[in-house]
């Protein structure tokens, strides 16, 4: 598969289906693994690092996955390419601005991927649409199964799988949800959220992982803790606080269209007015546009547009993607026309119901 | 004619026909008259001033106007109704707001209204579309006339007529154009207008007269003095600076058209998106928003408007025809619904070509 034909569609897990979907954009397990009797990659000479590459890929090349898989070599791709997979959640920021011989496997239906030398050797990656975390880790589970069949991971009786940075010793896992949780942020009530969550040792991050912040009023919720717990600990730990989040949002929006209904609509529409007339807007603004609409879709204001539609609006509006879909590089300021010029393609014809 | 008639149709000033009618919405005139041997307003018992009422009337309810006249007696009007002629530009809001016996004679095409018992006697407006105030004069001159041969004027060979407050004394006339100048105020030249304007005597104020502040970027430009100079003489001088501001005004819509096209495009298309799609608007933000697609429809950026229909939508949208409209009292945040409402009704089906 080209890189290019990413653009013409989106991964399955943004298709808005899955438990709580309206609030709940998806669910994601990541492992950091490494192989036994090698380097950790800081330690790594470049030609070291392209062994580990070579060998990894040898062995994971026909690993089954869902729909098979593409492999991409980042280091052959362009910046743009590399940051077409960032946008879409396939690789970190810092696997896209890394250096040497380094790639990603990625499922047809983009719900797993699996990064060889990021920080660690392996990133393993699963993805699913909604809340469903278990499932997430059962599949992740038995795709570690998979690939430890394959290679002899780098695992310590005592610590458990050993990692580059030792806040990933242990488990090595990472499990977290996105939220979208507007009206939260709109009633101010989201520190509250932030606080009880912190307390539980959990973490919050914004829409592309840690240092970002939260823009379109998303919020990613992770575990911090990898050591001293069982994975499936650590996926009930986050299973048995989402949902509490999620009521706590529709518990607010349930408030706010009883109580504002007018100032709600109005700040829903006002987004869809805007998005479907602007000449000129910055990749900031339309995520909180889109935010807007995308709640205003859930509460049935607007009919003209699936979430669906709205989620795959948030990734196909990225730098990247635009620039992919507009065939050129954009400056910043060609990048505003240029998203204005596509939204409006989207909002106005067939892209809309 | 009853006054809720009024707000099927808005006056022919309105229409958006007439010379530089894109930038100068209308030519005006006024004259302050009082009647000999009467006391002015200010000195007059209710009783006097009933008796100055009648007698008016009594001359000058048959006198000649376009498509005949309609009287209303504002001391038997509701505060509402006063409203309304206030925002037709059909009488001050010193009119409106008065006491005790006053009236407005209002011609069918609402370009002729006469003020019985405003500061003044009598107080004379003839109120044409776009940039004619010769014409509009020459027809003044006609009305006072014919008023003339009706009744005697307080006049003094010395001073000219004679009125209530000594700046009107002379002519008695004050001569103004209303400005819509959206690109001078968004490339900040309009000071540079308002320095020039005053240095040759004459008078900047807002969309509502004396003590108004400019909003949805309209400007009145009116002489000061009424005494030292003949009529044909201020109207001379209005008209030949007139000419001015409004080749300013096109030589900087040029400008932004040739070096900000995107920019200015997302500026009208957000505002009509946004007056499209709002569900609460406050009157404020509707003259600024109405500014915009004004601009628009001028640069032919949007066709799917006239400008009649922008310039009505400016007088439709106001608190008292609003309240017609719907045919009840609003309060505030009643009329922002209201208002939105109403917008979106006119900008979306029959409303629109």
């Amino acid at each position: 598969m080209q890189l290019s034909e990413l653009i013409s569609k989106t991964g399955s897990w943004l298709t808005g289906k899955g438990p709580e979907a309206d609030i709940v954009i998806s669910s994601r397990i990541r492992l950091a693994r490494n192989l036994e009797g090698r380097k950790f990659l800081y330690q790594a000479s470049d030609s070291e690092k392209a062994d580990v590459e070579r060998f990894l890929y040898g062995k994971l090349e026909n690993i089954p996955l869902p729909g098979n898989g593409n492999y991409f070599r980042l280091d052959e791709l362009e910046t743009l390419d590399r940051l077409l997979l960032v946008e879409r959640h396939l690789i970190s920021k810092e696997h896209a601005s890394g250096s040497g011989a380094r790639g990603v496997l990625v499922s047809a239906n983009e719900g797993t991927s699996i990064m060889i030398n990021e920080e660690d050797h392996l990133r393993i990656q699963v993805l699913h649409p909604g809340l469903q975390l278990e499932q997430t880790w059962l599949e992740m589970n038995d795709l570690d199964s998979s690939i430890e069949e394959r290679v002899n991971y780098a695992f310590s009786p005592k610590f458990g799988y050993l990692t580059c940075c030792p806040t990933n010793v242990g488990t090595g896992m990472r499990a977290s949800v996105m939220l979208h949780l507007p009206a939260l942020v709109m009633t101010k009530q989201i520190t509250k959220v932030f606080e009880s969550v912190s307390k539980i040792g959990l973490a919050v991050r914004g829409l592309y992982g840690e240092g970002t912040y939260a823009s379109g009023d998303f919020y990613q919720i992770s575990n911090q803790l990898t050591l001293g717990k069982t994975e499936m600990a650590i996926v009930e730990n986050i299973g048995s606080v989402v949902p509490q989040i999620v009521r706590y949002e529709r518990t607010v929006r349930e408030t706010l269209m009883s109580q504002s209904k007018a100032l709600l609509e109005d700040r829903v529409w006002r987004a869809y007015g805007l998005l479907k007339n602007a000449r000129v807007i910055s990749s900031e603004e339309t995520l909180d546009l889109l935010s807007a609409v995308r709640l205003g879709v859930n509460l049935e204001m607007i009919n003209r547009l699936d979430i669906g539609q709205v989620n795959a609006l948030f990734i196909l509006t990225q730098p990247a993607h635009l620039q992919k879909i507009f065939k050129k590089k954009l400056d910043t300021s060609s990048r505003d026309l240029a998203r204005a010029d596509f939204i409006r393609g989207k909002l106005s014809g067939n892209g809309v119901k």
